[in-house]
């Protein structure tokens, strides 16, 4: 009878929240950190995979992962399930132990500032790989090189990440954007000037930072330096982002750079995205070099 | 300009939880109905496609979506994001539109209730059949029949869905049952009689409703019943009720009762059951038989 | 040890091409129809499923599956293996019975007449809808009404199922593009005349019957039409035609005709069409409407 | 005029088996080695990834792959496509650059000699890892250590993946056993003696080299050695041999030795072998540890 009992509690204590305080788990923690360039403390989450406290001399290959328009660094933990999702995938072998890293670029608008770029009055880029790179590469144990650090995000974050990784080519090793705003997509260059409207300021970053304008107008050198970088580009047949996407798709093609371009089933939606982590986990992870 | 912030602030408005006020859409509603049986209310959540309300004459299949140990009716809704799933599945052509409900059989142990069997003090079966069921099929435009109902559900909630569909096997098309509690798993048969202890009154009454025990003691006619209903059985090979579903699945090929049965990547974990719905709701769809 | 020698000797029978003799199996036949329209014999082969010779009197619906350039009616059955994922498709509940036909319009570059449509001294398009179609559906125990007839192919045959449908839309329930010639790739529009090469004719016809030119060209009643079938566009990012099934994709959407997209990894090959197959037969078949 | 000719005419050539003649490519080859352990010539296939040719200096990683009973060495590549499915998953980036070889075991029952281990007459097994092996490592360019050295087979070769990698576990990283023949269906353990029929031979050589019994009766040092290996079971829910992958699966869950564990929709069929492919090279490739 008591084993049964016991059975049954097991039932019990794995349903719950609570489960497996035996066992040594994945961790994710909130962090802030105060930025001299934005004159504000952000906020971050971090994923540390299960070995991380067990072992304290390794060090461990990096995944920045950006949210979208209007959210925030919890999104990817909240609604995408990032935890599970990436032990689940480290447990069943689909992925190497990594830390990922997702920080806060946005809120509630027209209140908060959104956005990944420099933009008059809120150099947010700047923030990122100047402050924000160089602290989670110091106060965590990250290898810390190209070979070993990888971006992706979703929608805003999706072009924050292809961006990020067109002009910073020699920091990441690969890239996976969802659903991703490659560049505003009506196609208008007109640049609007109203300073007091965050949204408006974003409107321009987006415009300026266009990453299809960005391969049409690069060099041979920057394209070669684009070939380091592995790509995957992942939008929905129901997204209104899709024909950008396929225009960078095109792009690059044009360009000889390989990508992986894929076309699901699917819109802007958080269902997508969360699946996207089962492809995406995997592509980063084989694309980090100390395996 | 003016299309280009357009443009934005539908992403941002894509991206927002209040998006998409002009189209028509899927429904969720949380809904108590009092039980004479259990002398209490119970609550429960209920998807409706999005037609309902544009086609008030029109009839639907339905599907019980059964939660889990610990768990409540609002289980499959937030952590399942069940509306996302269906929403997407139904948009994609894989799966009809269907209603589906989930009653609340649990919630805090040891103080709540949970289970789907009879039990001394707590009839919750009979309130299934003869109150719930009856209910919703009132209430909602259901076509109410055999070949328009399915049942699923995940751990517990396998175990009910599977075992409710044994012993009223002309009530249900299609089971889909996810990390299953087909019985205890220890295989202990002793009953324990603690009348105070609603988890050792549970824990009897999975014992005596063992899935596994009721296909080795079906008549030939009883077989012949289970064999108008389509199964699906799905279990994580990390899952430590994987191998009493295992048992299932070798007691019916046995019994020579058509099931599909699969073993995917994961455990005990929303993950797992959130990934099956995008199995559940195809298969579910396919077996019914007004399409 | 009768018993190990009879287990092994399963393993053996099973694991050859002449195993499972005693148990009801689909069929696949190779037959010739004479063409008065083409003056001369054609082939194609056809898969009947497993019930078809024991139940004398069911009638099935039906999916005409179209080869590719500079193939024959054999492909699909020979490299495709059409006959082993029917039956498994169908096995596990995620097809329904279906008849499959695959005609032959081509073979050996530039001997062989190759293409479905209407051509200068081969009108292939005659052909098919009044003779092979109605042959077929006399011969053979064929529902044989839009509800129950669908239509799909790979390249060449991904162009002529689209544009069959376009203008037999009252005829196919469903249609499955695969890297499909919607057009010629460079989309030059130029008709060249040599009457000599069947290359050069074949060349021009596919001009003629762009897919594209025929979505942005439809009149508001032909859109209406295009809207009663279900339509799944389906081509590798490494695919030479990627781009022309982008631009179908992006005017049947202008066009609000609702088609499913999907860009999967690969290139124009059999790996590619083979997998095709999975998604294709159960679309074809969850948009048959006699189920 | 010129364009468009030239346009179909790459369709053409892309549909035709002569096609990319100016691309580099991946090769196969089938080669004939003599065994002196067997007293007779044995041939085998093998795959050589693109760069092969192009970088004579480069070493590369080996995986062995083993054929079924009555099969031979060309059947992974004839029926299982497995240059075209390697080519397409290096290309996409699933699976890195690797050397595969399937060596003849088998042939038409009951006149030629089938099976992977020792028998009174045919040392199968001595030759495989004194003559085969070294061969195929002195004769190309194979790194050749455990780290970038895997095993995998189907049904017969399923059981002689891991059933080798059981007893050399030294010499593999990683095991994928698709449809394994673990041991005798029946689990009879009784050994015949009739030594003039190879197939009885073949039964008793399956019975003695039992891969249920190997981790039954493995001591603590060899499951620590077989520990070192990362496994994989993958078996089809319509298997005949489904029910000895599930006692595989439970013996080394009891044993603690992790392994991965799937049940998938299928039969003992080739369309299960060929989908495994697609699981099987990316997962050997990420248990390679030169990456």
């Amino acid at each position: 009878m008591k084993r049964i009992f016991i059975s049954l509690l097991i039932v019990c204590s794995i349903s719950s929240a609570s489960a497996q305080l035996d066992r040594a788990r994945s961790k994710i923690k909130s962090k802030t950190i105060h930025s001299n360039v934005l004159n504000t403390g952000r906020n971050y989450n971090i994923y540390l995979p299960i070995s991380y406290d067990l072992n304290p001399n390794k060090r461990y290959p990096i995944l920045y992962l950006l949210h979208g328009l209007n959210g925030t660094n919890k999104d990817w933990f909240e609604r995408g399930h990032l935890k599970d999702v990436a032990d689940q995938l480290i447990a069943g072998g689909e992925a190497c132990e990594m830390i990922i890293v997702s920080p806060d670029a946005g809120g509630n608008i027209p209140e908060e500032w959104n956005g990944y770029f420099n933009m008059p009055g809120w150099n947010y880029e700047t923030f990122f790989f100047t402050e924000f790179v160089p602290h989670i590469e110091s106060e965590y144990r990250v290898i810390g090189n190209k070979a070993n650090r990888a971006i992706a995000g979703l929608s805003m974050g999706g072009g924050g990440s292809t961006q990020y990784a067109q002009r910073y080519s020699s920091m990441f090793s690969s890239v996976y954007a969802m659903s991703a705003l490659m560049s505003i997509p009506e196609g208008n260059s007109t640049v609007t000037t109203n300073p007091n409207s965050k949204m408006e300021i974003l409107n321009n970053s987006v415009i300026e930072n266009s990453c299809i304008d960005f391969v049409k107008n690069a060099s041979d050198t920057k394209k070669e330096e684009l070939r380091s970088i592995v790509w995957y580009v992942d939008c929905g047949d129901d997204d209104f982002l899709i024909d950008r996407n396929i225009e960078f798709y095109q792009v690059m093609r044009a360009a000889q750079i390989p990508l992986q371009f894929r076309v699901r089933d699917g819109g802007h939606t958080w269902e997508y995205w969360h699946s996207a982590l089962y492809t995406c986990l995997p592509f980063i992870a084989r694309n980090f070099k100390n395996r």
